[in-house]
């Protein structure tokens, strides 16, 4: 076991691949912050407790697993939360239709409620056998055991190994050599902290990405593009961000990157116009290159050796390729102002109608094969778009639909063609335990019940996102999209429009809160979004919750799906109170709710004071947010705050402020800010408080 | 290019893996039919057009494929018939829930419209890339191309490869070398029949076997079999096998292959009576031994390293572990009368709620891992079962969940725990791609619209089975399981009982016809059931048909799903007769059929003397069959006929007959047998022709 640095640890063996997670991270570990963690400073595992092998498959390594232990983690798990007993494959796909471990971002690192993570860094379609077998002959004492005939399958099939000497075995498919890391609790929480630095801290997203995202119609025209943006201003429907879908291009299926001036003529006009309504734009895209974009030509030399959709895909792990596809999108996008992307397309497609992603045996000029880049593409991806970013100085937020191992930096969330609203809750449950970030997108709906329940969920996650490709007018005002692509709109669409009002202006109260917690993601690791057993994993009533998670350390929040009236939620030890109607709850038991269609269930924690901004219609650059100070529970008296100018990488610096936020016994608010920014972006209802603290 | 034997050619690479279909094969090739089979004497390829080489991951393999080359095969696959542009894995699994390749009996074997096989020899999951990707630069020309901006995601992704330089990639993990079969054609069907003859020939059941069959209620009592089985013989049900479900075992989940006596009291006597009243019993079981089997300790030493539910994997490629399997079989079971097993969960659980089979990384003695073992179980399996009937001279017709390659003359029906009418149709038009035998088998339905559609497809199948294991009484008494559990029946059951006992009646009239066919499998290779593209391949509105097949030469069937009154059928060059109403249509062209709930569209082709016989209520050892000879077409005078003793394996030794059936002008009937069965089976309507023609 060799030590990396304080509380992470690592075994090698063989000739380790080239070609790996780690090799390709994007920025160094955060040694400062990982100092600061509270560490039993010993490894989870002795060194002989953990087998490594080579087998004619590749390689397969053995780690203990106790009888009463759970584990948590590998990546985007969009179909279970809870993977003891189960096998996991780590292979990129799009559409992950059941629980075999594919998804939009698989991460071959899990974290059990024994309080440690185990990172197996490798771009391989390793299999996680997570105590799904017990050894010949352990069960050979239940001779006499009675038990019932099934007569279901889930009788039948739903045997669980949940006792006796269990191992994760791990099979690391083609490779001659493995590194794995480990990483010390003292809990889970702190163990995905570690993952987290390592990783390079979590990503702080420009203050604007927090607010309302709103994704046009994807064969809009210029006049279709402004009509909307017109009217979200003019019904005061708060949205930040304007989306452009695959419209924009010549050619999309594979990619021209370059503006369709048939269908947005003088899009550069169009762009003032938007800007000048502040509105921030993002291009949605893919990687693979058509023939007509001027690209292809420098490209084709440093792509692999197999077309998508007619285009070339570039191997980004080469310097040359992400070179030129950086400064292309500098000079055509970043540097006129586009302020993001969302990358489509990256992950791959076993699960789909056709095929259309590279195979596996693709040869890519890294030396990598299809295999490797599918697992690898997702953040290469993410940091060729980011590049130019950091070259301008300018933050973004982001949309890519593949990722995996060491993301926490890269200020992209992901989002999937899969539309059920369990699984996209169970999503926001999931993605923080590895580093990752998501969005339960709304596109159209069923009725208009389950719009405002889908709209609910987006405005309680990382990502508030409309997607509306499919649908040229919004979906407040029909949610049937034959109806809203022919013009029919609902007799009562003003209602509906107002509710969905007062859910985007709940969100844009949210961001002070919101953005603080995206700061301690990315000073401390400390995900914005977690399932309860990462707050509560001495609680096991926590280990199988997937419909319900925090969002930041004080609100708990339990989403309501279209069609019931009814919900159970269990609430942790301690006292909870009602987002809404500030209704006190005894916590370590389970409560039915009948929210109305107007609220989502959400619990704040209590002795939380909760800052609550007046909603803007959209965030600036120089936003100021008018910050109350809601006290739940007696002795709520304090918060913490984070500020900064909110666009540029100037916090990295320390132009940043850190508010201790206290109100006294006559409700006066007292700020204490720390910190090199000099600017402000908050103001308190008590008047005397809102100056920078002077130093 | 190596010639195996008439018209099959090999490809060597490297070191061929010791456990592969070929070497497990359960029969030497039928070299005296391939022989007869008429044969171009060429291999498809020449030498270098195929490329075989050891890559980092395994072995790659890459085949030519034309642009207008449409593939086929693959084993069961329930997700697509034409797989042209499609990756396919060959990886056994339960309930394959898309178009993965994953199947219960997945086949490393493909045939194109072209007129030829292949057959890579291997138990890895080989990926078969079917002309999936160009490779790059192909489509630079593409350049002006103008393509509209797709809405839907069938627009964007349903994006598929039909020009170009296409090839068929096999990715074979692990393996060092490997042996490639090259079946000449001249057609797909003779490509078809060559593989089933190399494989052995095609099973050949008992007769009895063609009946009807229906499995009980798990739970079910001695005195709850008993019900049923004098109630089908007082309502005139024919009904000529019945089932045992997990019940009449001590331990089940993993097996004791032990009666139990509490359920079945002095069940030796319950089995005489059910042979009595002409019955022949099948048993469920599966392969993983319980710690309580008589089996354990000595299989304990020739079994894998994981168990499975608490039992015992035993590896059946070791004598000594298929010898014990098969000695108990043959001594608990066989010899009392037994005539069959339902082999259950020899598959594997990646898409299931639980993982329960062992994993890829267990160890088998022979040497076989978990892939390997997952891949050859399902044959394996068949061959241990089979062994106790050809020791005692008894032919079977059995179940199995899992098969593979070279199964053909495995008397084993595959079935699923899918059960999507669709989908089951597609698996008779898939199954006689490959060697395998496929069962729509009807369990509960939706309504009895949906259960009288389901029989219809059933009754036209290889095998036409009820399994009603979740129900303890008929399903036409009560399609809903709760109501049934309980006891409350269709106010008109009745009326739909007398509908399913009209469509039992007509599958006991096909037996003659049916049989014959089978005949011809075991002697030819030809697929009793296959898809329409087997016999046109020159006409390419057959290629996409996945919802109608060919039942022997004369039947197209075309099944209707419930909540449907219309549906279209293609019916190929020539004339076609319906079998309800002799109706005739020209074929070529596509027809909107709307049939009534009694009847399933069938058609009969030009020309066909169809022999029909008096339903049976059962098929007896001795059953004689009254033949009615329909004329389908002027100049429909001639048939021909196989008869055996339906029971034994003596037909091996030429105790069969084949029967040659006129018509003369005065519609005199004259039949000519050859062969040297003695016994008749079949009497015609024409009393002056029913004894065996003097030779």
């Amino acid at each position: 076991m060799e030590k990396v640095t304080n509380g992470i640890w690592k075994m090698s063996f063989g000739e380790p691949e080239p070609h790996t997670p780690v090799r390709y991270r994007s920025a160094p570990a955060k040694e400062e912050a990982l100092l600061k963690l509270d560490c039993p400073g010993k490894p989870p595992f002795v060194e002989d407790e953990v087998s490594i092998r080579a087998t004619p498959r590749g390689i397969l390594i053995e780690l203990p697993l106790d009888g009463d232990e759970h584990i948590y983690g590998f990546g985007l798990q969009l179909h279970a939360v809870d993977h003891t007993g189960r096998k996991k494959v780590i292979r990129v796909n799009s559409d992950p239709v059941a629980d075999t471990g594919d998804s939009h971002a698989p991460v071959p690192f899990y974290v059990s409620t024994k309080g440690y993570g185990v990172l197996v860094d490798t771009n391989r379609y390793a299999a996680f056998y997570c105590g799904t077998n017990l050894r010949k002959g352990e069960s050979e004492h239940k001779k006499q055991e009675k038990k019932a005939i099934g007569t279901s399958e889930i009788e039948l099939y739903g045997y669980q190994v949940s006792e006796g000497n269990r191992t994760v075995s791990v099979d690391i498919p083609s490779a001659q050599g493995i590194e794995v890391y480990f990483f010390e609790g003292p809990g889970l929480l702190e163990a995905v902290q570690r993952y987290n630095l390592f990783s390079g801290g979590g990503a702080l997203p420009p203050m604007w990405g927090l607010g309302m995202w709103y994704r046009a119609y994807s064969a809009a025209k210029k006049e279709d593009v402004m009509r909307l943006a017109r009217t979200f201003r003019e019904d005061g429907m708060p949205v930040d961000v304007f989306g452009f879908e695959p419209g924009w291009q010549t050619k999309a299926y594979s990619c021209s990157f370059v503006w369709d001036e048939g269908r947005f003529p003088d899009h550069e006009a169009m762009l003032q116009e938007l800007y000048g309504m502040d509105y921030r734009v993002n291009l949605w895209e893919h990687l693979f290159v058509h023939p007509s974009s001027p690209m292809y030509e420098s490209l084709k030399p440093h792509s692999g050796d197999y077309e998508v959709w007619e285009g070339l895909v570039p191997d980004l792990s080469v310097e040359e390729a992400s070179a030129i596809f950086a400064r292309h999108h500098k000079e055509a996008f970043v540097d006129k102002g586009i302020a993001g992307f969302k990358l489509d397309e990256c992950d791959s497609s076993d699960y789909v109608h056709s095929n259309w992603s590279f195979p596996d045996i693709a040869a890519f000029p890294s030396g990598m094969d299809g295999e490797q880049m599918h697992n690898q593409l997702g953040t290469l991806y993410q940091q060729t778009i980011l590049a130019p970013y950091e070259e301008a100085g300018k933050r973004t937020l982001s949309q890519v639909r593949a990722s995996g191992a060491m993301a926490a930096p890269m200020p992209f969330v992901l989002y999937s063609d899969l539309y059920n609203h369990k699984v996209f809750i169970r999503g926001v449950v999931n993605c923080g335990f590895s580093g990752l970030l998501w969005s339960p997108e709304v596109r159209q709906a069923e009725s208009p019940e389950d719009l405002v329940r889908r709209i609910q969920t987006a405005v309680f996650s990382p990502m508030a996102l409309l997607n509306c490709w499919r649908i040229p007018n919004p979906p407040w005002m029909q949610v049937d999209r034959d109806k809203n692509v022919a013009g029919e709109f609902l007799p009562n669409y003003e209602e509906i429009r107002d509710l969905c009002r007062t859910l985007f202006q709940v969100r844009m109260s949210l961001i002070p809160y919101l953005y603080t917690a995206y700061a301690r993601y990315s000073e401390e690791g400390l995900p914005p979004f977690r399932a309860l057993v990462m707050d509560y994993p001495e609680d096991p009533r926590t280990y199988g919750i997937d419909d319900a998670y925090m969002m930041g350390d004080s609100l708990l929040v339990a989403p309501v799906i279209t069609g019931t009236t009814e919900r159970q939620v269990y609430l942790p030890e301690g006292v909870w109170h009602c987002f809404w109607t500030r209704r006190t709850y005894e916590g370590g038991q389970t409560y039915t709710l009948a929210p109305g269609l107007e609220q989502i269930p959400v619990f704040v924690k209590d002795g939380t004071l909760l800052p609550l901004a007046k909603p803007l219609p959209f965030v600036g650059d120089d936003a100021m947010f008018q910050v109350e100070l809601h006290a739940f529970g007696t002795g709520a008296r304090e918060c913490i705050l984070y500020e900064d100018d909110g666009i540029s990488y100037a916090y990295r610096e320390g132009r940043h402020n850190w508010l201790k936020v206290e109100v006294d016994q006559e409700n006066r608010v007292h700020v204490d800010r720390t910190g090199d920014f000099t600017g402000c972006r908050y103001q308190f209802s008590d008047a005397g408080n809102q100056q920078p603290a002077q130093e």
